[in-house]
């Protein structure tokens, strides 16, 4: 049996996210697993994706780390709490900031990874550092701090 | 005549991001014009660019502030050497550092409106402060740290 991604668990009232909802046939469907303490996601821009010739456009690497940085803070909140994600009630982060660094160009045409841990973790409210990588190149340091999603959210 | 964008300007060989590229089909077409020292973009996000339901996907509004930060960048630096956009050698600037702080949901379905303002100012290096809106409401505010493009960087 394929392994659920962090998003597959995701509520169908919030799997809607244009990074990340698997519900969302536009979007880029980000998806996030576990490797030990540390969340992989992979993606491969389309070639429509770019910014200048042959580089990445900033923006979708901006949105490749926001989701992943709340898919993350999801992931490790269910594991604070000894639970399965499948497990309820659901928890869901929201992006309260998001910081990218651009240390380099990162090409366009491969896959790539993106790596985050969890560095400040309460009940309501962490810090995701997640480093992106082209091969064996870090192009690109970003920090999400990520706030539980308040119920009221939710229509 | 219909006044030109900042992005209408940018050089064939530079005018295929996704995010303000006018030769990307598939992309964001952001156009940013100045309102006196004020730099303005407008833009309604599609349905699909949906975070939760009702809200705008934050990678998005990520992206039109990266867009909008080097455009006003280049901008801001044909002002300083009191040259016309059309004039030559094309100035552009590249994203170093992008910051997003999310205040509150933004409500999709209505124009956002982003609001630029260029504050550190080398030759080389901008710091432009971005405010967001939502109607009245102030939802988003953002800082681009834009860097000027290395010439070797087109190829």
């Amino acid at each position: 049996m394929r392994e659920l991604a962090f998003q597959d668990y995701y509520p169908d009232n919030t799997a809607h996210c244009y990074g990340c909802g698997r519900l969302n046939d536009h979007g880029i469907q980000l998806k996030s697993f576990w490797e030990g303490e540390i969340s992989i996601a992979r993606y491969t821009p389309k070639p429509y994706h770019i910014a200048i010739p042959g580089f990445v456009y900033g923006g979708l690497l901006a949105s490749l780390i926001d989701c992943h940085g709340t898919g993350t803070a999801a992931a490790a909140a269910y594991r604070a709490q000894g639970r399965d994600m499948a497990s309820e009630p659901p928890l869901r982060y929201v992006t309260g900031s998001l910081h990218v660094d651009y240390l380099k160009p990162t090409p366009l045409g491969i896959e790539l990874e993106l790596r985050g841990k969890v560095l400040g973790l309460t009940d309501r409210k962490m810090s995701v550092k997640i480093d992106l990588f082209a091969g064996d190149q870090l192009t690109v340091k970003g920090e999400v701090i990520a706030v539980k999603m308040p119920d009221n959210l939710i229509k």
